[in-house]
């Protein structure tokens, strides 16, 4: 333990961060209510589901390899169940005690935090990919997307691997986690195709989500989460840069949901609540790589712009025929790599070699997670299939697959 | 920073002001949810948009100038984008240290907790002005409301004005937040008149809410929300005050729920699930103004009154033709006046000097806000209307303003 | 005050316990969601009631007379509103300030964490007897169980009584809160029978569940909730005693949902969403009486066999034709009691003796539990009535006993 410290900020900073992880853990139920609110009802169980059991497969695989492919160096090197001798589930030697505390949070809190983080990038690809997706197919790239490429591309940052000696910035992860699951999605996407009656006759169908409570609940959950998303990855309690960051995390949210109602309403003269939604999530996105060195306004511009774009990417995508139903790759994918940017535009850091090594950050990043997702959804198409028949997409994923339907309500139909 | 604190308790002081300001955060859910849940099916979105929406204004105005013209006092003078100079949007010269703290909690920290709390009182309108309310019309005077209205009513107290210097005591806002929203909210009910429907031949027709569980959600968020909205406003992390409040405010609200159980089944022979509801947060609201002054016993007692308070006003308001759909005005004009009142009744600070100086808050806070709403709420109608066509209102808001319905399910409907 | 800690760390520990307070009193939102959400539309405003009004009388309850009840001894005797003294509802006479701390937290934390935890054995029990207990009767019963068997099965073990001395281990409660429950739902079960149209012609009828949103939702929250309930329950913010116990139920909570996952798939043939989401709990509530002694290994095994034991339980319980609509049986029952078993095979305590302490606890706390809720069940049943007529049982409780309906949408059912 770090001697520097006393015992009591050692304990609070590992507070902080295990309140954190719950923060973020709420962030899986975020997915779940926005994803399955965005989208039609006789797919709601099937969004639901993956969103439910993807955090439960990151968590296990995250301790029995993951972990310690991503934190391979140092202190953590083979202490837990892991890469380096991955056969013993054993205690770590030394006991129990706080002993094997970094100096800013223990072991198992600093693998909870991260464990949390792991499952979010394969939750991205859970909307794009919705309503048309084989669950199997679907659970098989999410295992290698959690269990292998996160780690992998997480380590080249935060594990002390080469983007960090180049000195890319992203401090809680607009590109390690957002666009890392963003691209991911864009593959599934492309390899999916659009859904049956959203591209018909060269026209663009809208296909409404089917529950605006349920997507609400869903962008204040991920709201309330980004608090431990961005707040945690301060990785201790400290005041000043802890909150800072909380402020610049909600302004860039609330900018984004104004931004783009504005954009919105320009666009198609009405209130349009899911691109407002998506403007949260946007700036949310986009603030993620920078929270720590912007001021409040720079983070206010920062919302802005990201709710701007949240919008047209939406629009473009369509226009593209890349059909993803909830938004995920304009969200997750477009913001991400936007707010990554916005660290050599904007900020302590901002400039000409900053934006540099942003760029090779975001190519290097993008280029792992596209093609070998292409590759795995190849694959699986291939050989178990990766996309429900016909007749089970008209019908709902939920009856295929799960055997019932989501919502068994008798309404009094009051109007 | 105080050098009568040490570095360790400020750490822990500001980590419990940024936690707290989480739980504020997620009260924005919970009016979002309870008031949908509480209204027709048909205007979901509408709710659903204006409470999402508002919380972003809030924290945008709250920065530019809001704060600033709250607490334009001592240390704060002029640090942020704010009144005494929001030209520009710096950061505080002193740095991104925890130096600009006030021995509490830092700067940001504190901006933010307070930045929550703005928007509350905005939120509270929405409901009671739901169903009928023109959006644009109703965001002029939200936007009004948290960047004018409520800053300078805050200030009287908590920023060191007048009503300070009497000795109005109201620890977290029973009159401030929730008075300042709730004749707000009364002001705009009696401009807009009631909704098509309503009041038929000297008949009350009730208007059933659309989805219980969303208002039962609601008001869960609300009640968890509110560990952070009262236990946040001692501003420490104070052992014994934090946790006596946090005692108090859950007493309270327990007290309410039994309250109005009781009350209701007597007056309407059913167990009626959203007056129990009400009854909650009317004892919460209550229970504000005085949560650090009060024992347990006194607590549950005022809960009690609360929970019986809520169920009548409702009853009246209805009577009188004040057509609230949620029952806003009772729960947060009515207790909140209640709690205020309370202070000088109950508690350590009991006596006629000080309900005269509780009566003289309550009177100046409800001056500024009903007059200054009501002036308001006339000149929108008179300029842009306040009110939708009787075709859009029959149709929905929904439809009218954001293009689709709240929901687009097939259910089973196997009952 | 205990001199050996300082101040720091007594504000520190405090926090937390107040942290995990709030997180407990979320899982009273995780229960009323789960169980509506898991139950048939027309019931649905009963349960949500019940799980609203519960919280409520656990907490007055456990202020007037409960908490002293469970922690007769030392420091707390009477010094509370309480059993040794309940006449006086008095604030303790050594004031307001931290002086009443018991070394880790205050007098307030300790009864307001307390307090949450309490009405969770009663709101388990509305779960399974939904859809036919007469509310009355129902919380009778709850009353009973909330205000006398829990704190006396607590005061056993948590209170320093019988089962503490012969070395019983129950961490946070797998027995005495979750079976306890358990026991209790069996009991009700059985006295009320099953729900018509559940056993027909030796077949057994599947009764789905009315919004898997809604028990989505719920299990999130639980999940959540979790964190204060275990994590809680180290009883201070010690960072490797509360991050290890935090590390175990989350990694129990997710090898619950996996191995639902392939269980129920192995034999339905589908992705069951409610068993998968049932297997989070079975693994959350078995992970609960040892969290504190297992190695992480040790918490996925126990997770595992918990996912295992939910799915066969609830198949036999319907076998056995004891009608639980949300499976509270199978996942309270018996995985508290495997969990609690589980410390004698599993983790720091496991061996011989420690297994037969075990066993006599789960003899002790089950022979109380379900004795007495047989005992009240059958007394209500012969007095006011258990069971609601049959005509109210097919229109639903809602209409009969509140008036109204769950749902009022009017839904586009586009599909």
């Amino acid at each position: 333990m770090d001697k520097a410290i006393s015992q009591e900020i050692f304990i609070i900073n590992n507070l902080w961060m295990m309140i954190a992880t719950a923060l973020v853990f709420i962030m899986h139920l975020g997915f779940a209510t926005v994803e399955s609110g965005l989208s039609r009802s006789k797919n709601t169980i099937n969004i639901l589901f993956k969103n439910t059991i993807i955090p439960a497969i990151g968590l296990i695989t995250y301790c029995l390899w993951g972990f310690n492919l991503m934190f391979p160096g140092g202190e953590y090197k083979g202490m837990f169940i892991g890469f380096t001798g991955y056969l013993g589930l054993s205690v770590p030697a030394n006991g129990l005690t706080s002993e094997y505390a970094s100096g800013q949070y223990t072991y198992w809190t600093f693998f909870l935090f991260q464990a949390m983080f792991a499952a979010t990038a394969a939750t991205i690809v859970s909307g794009a990919v919705a309503e048309r997706v084989k669950i199997w197919g679907f659970l098989i790239h999410s295992l290698i997307l959690v269990g292998v490429l996160y780690p992998i591309i997480g380590m080249w940052t935060w594990g002390g691997g080469f983007l960090a000696s180049i000195g890319f910035h992203d401090f809680a992860g607009s590109s390690i986690v957002h666009s890392t699951g963003g691209w991911a999605a864009l593959a599934g996407v492309i390899i999916l195709g659009p859904r049956i009656g959203k591209y018909v006759d060269g026209k663009i169908l809208p296909i409404p989500g089917h529950s605006m409570p349920l997507a609400t609940i869903g962008v204040f959950m991920l709201w309330l989460g980004w608090f431990g998303f961005n707040g945690g990855s301060v990785l201790s309690a400290d005041p000043g840069k802890v909150s800072l960051v909380l402020v610049n995390t909600s302004l860039a949210a609330a900018a984004g949901a104004l931004s783009a109602m504005f954009t919105s309403y320009f666009v198609t003269k009405t209130l349009d609540h899911s691109l407002m939604l998506n403007g949260i999530l946007g700036g949310l996105v986009a603030i993620t790589a920078g929270a720590d060195l912007m001021s409040p306004a720079e983070a206010i511009v920062i919302g802005i712009i990201a709710g701007f774009l949240v919008v047209y990417a939406i629009l473009m995508f369509d226009k593209l025929k890349v059909d993803d139903p909830v938004g995920a790759t304009s969200v997750h994918l477009v913001c991400g790599i936007f707010g990554t940017l916005a660290v050599g535009f904007f900020g302590a850091k901002k400039g000409p070699d900053q934006l540099v090594s942003q760029l090779i950050g975001i190519g290097c990043v993008g280029g792992l997670s596209f093609t070998a997702s292409i590759g795995i959804f190849l694959l699986i198409e291939k050989t178990i299939g990766l996309r429900v028949s016909a007749k089970e997409e008209l019908e709902g994923l939920d009856i295929g697959r799960h055997g019932m339907k989501a919502y068994n309500i008798e309404s009094s139909k009051y109007d």
